[in-house]
This record gives C-alpha cells, sequence and structure tokens, in this order.
C-alpha cells in the first residue's frame, strides 16, 4: 500500500491516514470502521495487524466497487482535491544514519582524512528533530544566516512495531514500510557547529521533508537484495538532473542500524530512521561544479524508484 | 512551587502532576478543578496562566486547611506514600547544551586541543532522545558493552509557553522551572561514535534521570544574576562528596541558549534543554584519582541548591 496523510474538509477537519488507490485517496479509518478520525501514528499504533486488516478492507472496497461510477465520498476522494501532507507530520522521534560508504568517503576525502575506522564496526547515527517535517510540494525556509543551502537524498524506514534489543534477524517486522526524506542541510552553520564535536543540530532543523507517501514492505519484496532495497534514485534541480545513483548501495542495513537503534532503548510506532545520505545525493559531494549551493525559489526533486517523488521549492 | 509526577492508587490509576505543599503532595489536577486526570504535559500546556492558577488554588486550600488535622484524600497524599517518578516522564524534546567553559576546557585539553573558537561565538547544542527519562531514586541500567559509565552533572530548564525565534530578553517568560539532569554517559562507547563526526547517541541514549521536580521561577527570583542562577551544586558518591560547583558559572546564559534553539523551530511546553555539564561535574573531568569508573551498585546523588537532590542506582 501507498499510505499517506491527507487534509480533504469532506473527510472531516485535521489530517487523516489514507491509502491510494490509483485517482482515488481512500479514508483509511473509514475503511477500518473507527469511529473517530484516525491519523497516520493512530493507524500505525495498530500494528501490522492494523495494515493487515487495511489492505484486505481497501481489497474489499475495490471488489466492492469495481464497476461503479461514483464512490462514497465518505471513503474515497478524488486525488487531486486532496491536500497530501508529510505521511508522518510529527514523527515519534528521528535517527539519521550514515550509512552510504561512498558518501562518507567522499566528505573525508574532502578534508584529506581517511573514514574512522568505527564506522567499519557499527553503524552510527545521530538524533535529529522531529518537529520540522513537511511533506510533498511544502516551501522549505531558507536557513537564518546561510549561504550554503544544501539538500540530502535520503531513504528512510518508519517503525511498525514496539521492540527493544531488536535482533537483526527479526528487524524487518518492526518496520512498516519506506519513503523519500530530505534532510536539508546548512553546509556552513553544521562546519561551525560541528568544529565543537557535538554533530549538527541548527544546520539541519529548520526543515526535513519526507514523502510523498509511506510504502509498506510488501510492495517492495521483489527489490530486497541481500537486505537491501534496490531502488534506483536521482536528485534534479529546477529540472535538471544532477546525480543518479541507487538506495541499495549501503554498507550497513536496515536490519543491521535498527538492531543498534534499539540497543537498550525502545523503538516505537511512527520513530523514523534515515539510511543517511546515497552517494553522490548533496552538492557538498558534488561540488560547484556541478551545481551552485540553493536559492530561494530553486525546485528540488527526488525520486526513488517505487517511492515516487519528492518535491520542495526553496522559500525566502 | 515544587512540581512532581506522581503515583498515587489514591488518586486514581497513572501519573498525575502534583505539588509539593510541606509532608503532603496536593494533586494538581483536583486543584484545578479538572474533570480528566492532570499530568505534567497537560499542566504545561496550559500556559503560564494554567501555573498562576494553581498558584492561587494552592494558597487556597492552604488557607482553608490550616488548623485542619486532616486533609481531604482526594486532593492531598502523604508525601511518603506516594512514588515520585520524574516530573517529566516523557518530554517533547531534549536539546543539551555545552555552557560550561571550565568542564569545555577540560574535556579539550584532555585531547591537547584549545576549545575551538566557534564556542565562543554561539552556544552549541545537540538532541538526545528524550524517551528514556527515569526519576529520581530510579535504577539506571548499566549500558551494554561498556567499561566506562559515568554521571554529569546539570541542570534543566523545562519550556512552558510555545515560541519561536525567541528574542533574548523575552527568553524567560517562556521557561516553567528548572530540575536537576544526570545525563549518563558511556564513555567508551561515546568516544567511538564521536570519532564519526556526528555527536554522541548510544553513548547516552541508554538513560537520562530528571527531578526531583520541577521548581518553578519565581522561587528561584532572589538567586539571579545576571541571567544566571548562582545555585551551588555538589556530587556524591557512594556517600563520598567528590565535587562542588556552582549552576551559575554558565558562559552562556539560558535565554542566549533558548534565543538559539528556538531560530525557526517552534519550542513547545515540556521541551528540556539541559545547560550542560558543570565544571568537575563528571568523571571524565574528574580523573580517575578521584574516582574510577561507576559499577553496578553504585549510588549517585546530585545536589543542587533549592532544587533538591537527584539520586539514582546503578543496575547490572
Amino acid at each position: 500500500m501507498q499510505l499517506i496523510t491527507y487534509r480533504f474538509p469532506g473527510h472531516g477537519a485535521g489530517s487523516h491516514a489514507g491509502v491510494i488507490d490509483g485517482d482515488a485517496v481512500l479514508n483509511a479509518g473509514q475503511l477500518l470502521e473507527r469511529q473517530r478520525p484516525l491519523d497516520m501514528l493512530r493507524l500505525l499504533d495498530l500494528g501490522s495487524e492494523g495494515l493487515d486488516r487495511l489492505r484486505v478492507a481497501v481489497g474489499r472496497f475495490r471488489e466492492t466497487h469495481r464497476n461503479a461510477i461514483m464512490l462514497p465520498e465518505e471513503v474515497a476522494a478524488p486525488r487531486w482535491l486532496v491536500e497530501i501532507e508529510a505521511p508522518l507530520p510529527r514523527p515519534r522521534s528521528f535517527r539519521d544514519f550514515y550509512a552510504y560508504e561512498a558518501h562518507v568517503a567522499a566528505g573525508y576525502r574532502k578534508r584529506d582524512r581517511p573514514v574512522p575506522a568505527y564506522w567499519y564496526e557499527a553503524p552510527v547515527f545521530f538524533y535529529q528533530y522531529p518537529g520540522t517535517f513537511v511533506g510533498p510540494d511544502a516551501i522549505v525556509p531558507y536557513p537564518a544566516g546561510s549561504e550554503q543551502l544544501d539538500f540530502e537524498l535520503e531513504v528512510a524506514a518508519v517503525i511498525g512495531l514496539r521492540g527493544r534489543d531488536i535482533a537483526v534477524e527479526h528487524a524487518w517486522r518492526h518496520v512498516a514500510g519506506l519513503t523519500i526524506l530530505n534532510d536539508w542541510s546548512a553546509r556552513d552553520i553544521q562546519a561551525r557547529e560541528m568544529s565543537v564535536g557535538l554533530g549538527p543540530a541548527k544546520g539541519k532543523d529548520f526543515a526535513t521533508s519526507i514523502g510523498p507517501s509511506l510504502v509498506t514492505l510488501d510492495e517492495l519484496a521483489d527489490v530486497l537484495i541481500d537486505d537491501r532495497h534496490r531502488l534506483a534514485a536521482t536528485v534534479m534541480v529546477n529540472d535538471e538532473v544532477l546525480a543518479e545513483t541507487n538506495a541499495g548501495d549501503l554498507h550497513w542495513s536496515l536490519p543491521q542500524m535498527i538492531a543498534v537503534a534499539s540497543r537498550q532503548v525502545e523503538l516505537e510506532p511512527g520513530d523514523v530512521i534515515g539510511f543517511g545520505t546515497m552517494a553522490r545525493g548533496c552538492l557538498l559531494e558534488l561540488g560547484e561544479s556541478v551545481h551552485p549551493w540553493l536559492q530561494p525559489g530553486d525546485e528540488v526533486v527526488l525520486t526513488v524508484d517505487r517511492l515516487g517523488r519528492l518535491r520542495n521549492r526553496i522559500g525566502d
């Protein structure tokens, strides 16, 4: 399923969890016969059993309305009429890993340093702020005090099942699905604060984009090779393709990341785990000869096979 | 007021926000005549107006029951009978600054490096995980894979009023109060992951202690000098005083931290802002000649004037 968060006054106030079905968006709460509106966090809190029931309900709805000219409007909305938000407008937490060797090596090469030995010993991540997520087509605020705005092409997983000290071999069952993530970065601010040693904070907390949908794992089974999803990915800025890469070129797999993240810590439905920037997935790596830093008005489109396209424009 | 989070079956299931009143704990929800149980996040969501109403209600309750032998048991519980938890069992977010020059300088001296120039240009912080907070007298789990467990003596502020791009001169009105914070750290894990450059994550996410109470700012007005609260602080391990210091020796003030934290980001009631480790406030700085790394069974007591004492024991 392609799960989205959307607004549509005909389905009630606020944000709703929905399922993309061709040209329609189906209301997840109505399909599951919930009394109260269902947002994505509440849907994920129902666990894999909830997603299974939703899958069955979507199938039954399709079957029932196969030859219908009109769909029941309390359940279905025309896709072009709904406002699509970030699939998770406010994740419970956001961990960002650093798992693509080519990207990591390029970063250290710039500073004339080898990749630190520990990078090869365990997946490393840092906590980011989950309170400034935006969705597809949202305007990204230009970071105050920066002159070096960059994008970062990532895939992220969303946790769907609570767990702690999760073993690598059991990790996939804790994953609801995957989405595209753009970890916008103010490189000058980030470099200054990283000089102090605590990692990035203000260099990245002004915005993070995800979407357009949360694609559940069952849709991606055929591209899973050696615990990595082989999905071609591209970056376009103002309609020019800047980079082509693949989400599957991970040194550390998602199950390995989950094992580390959950050590002595309970992962919860709605936690977001970014895999890190893909090879050639940011201007810092591509260099100014490929494209200068982003400016207000620029449009950045990240495309990942099966996951869709995540488009944002830079604001003032 | 000294605000706490407590459990007491006589006041209903779950955690309640309360006020310490001598030997009694007063139920904040009852005092405010709320229909539903009130936890600390919901109390903070009522804003400074809510805290003002609570202060008036506590005064009125004291006045009414001044000569009473028995207090109404739906409002008051004997302090020794309630189970006190972290004042905020699950903060909305946790930013940890690095604002004590003596501690920062000692850390860099160890590595034969000067304090980075940027440290003097702006307050720097990193995001920590808010999902493993524990309260006074809780057992702190020994971090798996570590042989170098350390404490960190900090004071933290709790945000009480929503705001974004907050000016230094308006910052105090966004603060509900202060509490003691112990930022437990596995130094070996932390050093390994910091070698990669993203800051600490697994070295610190296994536990954070706060408490015993959230002391509202009005109780601390007389020790506020130059935007810093002059509060003497000590660390004891197994009843031995290891360090004496002062929470007011901040290079960067809390209003300055809040201005940075809120730049392009909305601070919310229930956000926790740690000031950083005080001078001599951890074993990493004190050195092995003062005390070896912590072991299972060790008891650590942090004391800060006016804020009380935060005691924890190390588990297995």
